[in-house]
């Protein structure tokens, strides 16, 4: 009886710390990469992870880091910028999970701060031996189209009527 | 003695699952509402559920599916929009939860993206028998008035001194 | 056998706890001092902590306290603003803890709102008798700077390769 009752709770015990890793992973992005720290932003990655952002096709953590030590993201972030993310929608499924939250690509300009870009993400990530990295990341610019739209109702299609609102579930 | 801790144990990671809980359906209201999914976004109210912001009034979910599915909606979303919410501070009272956050309205221009509003939001929250839905979400723009101020302040004066920082208290 | 895998359990379900009270801190800041609440956001930190950020060195909680009260804080809030927070990236140590996040300041002006300044944020907290506090926040402007590339580099040094990705590391 106690052994069931414990059983139940290292599974959703399990559940909670893999929705804060993830987020923790999640968090850890815009920092890194604002930084233009190439190594750590591309180990976020799994060693096969994709990345596919308006003009980025990635495939691999060389590609991941290459885009990081750009010319392109060099100049970005000389200037001071803060690729900025939103709250995220996580749903786990044993060893894989989906992401979806929104970015804002700020950039200080001579007179302030514009908010370049607007965009919405989802990630696919996988439980590894020694925790969990994105599968893949793909991005798409909020400009009223359908491949932004298709992103956004990530959860709006997977669950049906409305998202689960219950870890219990 | 173990079922004492046992039962402490279940009451402490149940708190944790419904802080997750309510971070999850407040992560899912920007996404779903960018995307015009009047539905889902519906149905992360209560059936009576109320939403109360500058220019609307809404009660029960017909009434936030249809201001999802109006003209204004749709215009704002077609050029590419981001509702775009700030972390929440959250306090748990068994089957009642209260919310507070700020969020900014990122809207698509033809030269770049601008920040077209500010606010503050307070959802008061309620335990269904399938999760936890939104009874009433009140928002209001950061204009240095009193309205937005009193919504900002909710934790403040409810707590005395300082918002508890201990889920354990 | 089965204290043994209590306590674990135990160990396991503090450190959530911290991670999610952690959060809670960070998510008070914004509505806190965008209303004014002097004393509840001095209340925030340790009763010797420490702020730095641009053009501001308080050392404890009468300072903060002065810094909200102060006539340029007051008139920046009266226009209306958000100091709006991004997600943060924790590592607890004990009764210590480091969180790494990005910030912007949005300001009500007469057509619209601006992003006034983009910052990162490096907060140590320290647990308390009731609870988690903030030990010492530094913030500096995302000027492409080596100030800010510090902070935001704060977890690409401590961890060496990757951020840890596994609560249970």
């Amino acid at each position: 009886m106690i052994e069931v009752e414990l059983a139940d709770i290292l599974r959703r015990l399990r559940r909670v710390e893999d929705e804060l890793a993830i987020l923790r992973i999640i968090a850890s992005y815009g920092p890194l990469v604002d930084a233009g720290e190439a190594q750590a932003t591309a180990e976020l990655w799994c060693a096969d992870g994709e990345y596919d952002v308006e003009g980025w096709r990635m495939r691999g953590r060389d590609q991941v880091r290459a885009m990081v030590e750009s010319p392109a993201h060099r100049t970005l972030i000389a200037a001071g910028s803060a690729h900025f993310q939103g709250p995220a929608r996580i749903d786990i499924d044993g060893d894989e999970a989906l992401a979806v939250f929104e970015s804002l690509l700020v950039h200080r300009e001579s007179d302030g701060y514009e908010v370049l870009r607007a965009s919405v993400h989802r990630l696919e990530l996988r439980r590894e031996s020694d925790g969990w990295r994105i599968a893949r990341r793909t991005g798409r610019l909020l400009d009223g189209g359908e491949q932004a739209r298709e992103l956004l109702s990530t959860f709006a299609r997977r669950s049906g009527d409305r998202p689960s609102a219950d870890p219990r579930d």
